[in-house]
């Protein structure tokens, strides 16, 4: 999944729902929109210079230690999604990553979906806390939105 | 996965981590939780008189509306874990759950993982809010642990 | 994931391996090459079409009967990764389709991963065996990739 | 998931039907039962003396090279569902598994659902192949069952 496109401050990637994701509802299952919300923090770590894959491989773990979501409407098979991630807040050991998930093509139309609230924690590989690098913590920082955005 | 106990307002489930509910940091995947939950309502609501199974053949849909989870710890492959599942709060057309998840047993040693909340709320198979069936809400208010407990 | 290219005979779509995707083994785990290959053939058969969603809809249920995988090597996370789709055969209730996965970019560089094939039967709703539609069976026979391609 | 028996020859489990493990179809998603299928090995390798997770941490990494499924009838939601599991064959750097799913409780009663079988190779942690150690490999060629058992 790449980025479809990237304003200064939200990260777009877009995803069409696969059969596996959905349950006997005929919905998407509620915690597969994790998977999703995981897609577009990607996406916007990579887009501030270095993918966290690299960033694991030098020993910055991101740890995921609180979550909330709310959902608005039903992803389907076959839909066309997009997943928008913004930085709520960035400090020396945490960020929050905020979503806007939506519907963009499929049955019913373009609809709000989900959204959600993502906050990881820094840790070492041993799993003691860190420090973000500095200049993460400064491009998360200058990648907070305006107010009002 | 069958309750190894229940009491009178909480219902516990023990099953044992599976190798793909782990990632590649080592830990269960933080939205794999959220499938962990799911057992533990199947089952409190098995203990009020119906499987959910069956309740949804007859027409009532338990649609997941809100989330929060936050994670203490990390259970890893092959932990065992609990999940200990009470109702918190029941209205007309929906119902809060609250999650205790603990490893019973593995590294580590016993150890609170992660406290969650999921509210779901009462659909009719075409997608409109319905009421729950009053049994059914009076057994779940009747569930609730006493305060302190 | 649309489609990067299509040729006459093979259905071409790219995705980037998502982190629950992972286990502990650092690599992705063996069952979810199943999902790439769904997604693999969700695109051929819109590709000549009418997307599986639809023909779903209008009571076409395609449920696996076999599948085998043979791997080669592993994928991991972030990995750009490349799966191809044809169709083997293609009898009047039943559809082989054959895959091959690889990665495109990523730790390791371009390299084969995964072989696959996986049988369909068409089922009607209720799940009694039934025949695919004449003009579906036509458009699978005439996509399959002649010998040596 | 314990095993709930154990014949000299074949591990069984029992586990019920996960909510998430369910697709749209209204039954379980096929890529599942290789899951299912992992945990029936798992029980298994412990019977023989040490857990796999022990294993692992002791550099034996058993990667899945080979799988085959074949698809009988479908598990739904909350059907009790059980996994013998056998050693069909040992090999100085090979395994492979045999599998017989079967439901024991739910719609449509007692049934066959899946035969299969994997076959894992024995890797280092860094990737080479390497041998089992013989007093494993002892163990699983006794663990054969018998020509018709």
């Amino acid at each position: 999944m790449r980025p479809v496109s990237d304003t200064p401050s939200r990260t777009v990637v877009e995803l069409r729902v696969r059969y596996p994701e959905t349950d006997q509802m005929g919905v998407v299952y509620h915690a597969n929109y994790l998977a999703w919300c995981d897609m577009g923090r990607t996406e916007l770590i990579r887009g501030l210079g270095k993918s966290y894959a690299e960033l694991e491989r030098e020993g910055l773990i991101l740890a995921v230690s609180d979550v909330s979501l709310r959902y608005h409407a039903s992803a389907r098979y076959d839909d066309l999604v997009r997943v928008e991630t913004w930085v709520e807040e960035a400090r020396s050991r945490a960020i929050t990553f905020a979503y806007l998930i939506s519907r963009v093509e499929g049955r019913g139309g373009p609809q709000k979906l989900v959204s959600a609230k993502v906050t990881l924690i820094a840790l070492t590989p041993g799993g003691a806390t860190r420090k973000l690098p500095p200049e993460m913590l400064a491009a998360l920082k200058a990648a907070i939105p305006p107010q009002g955005a």
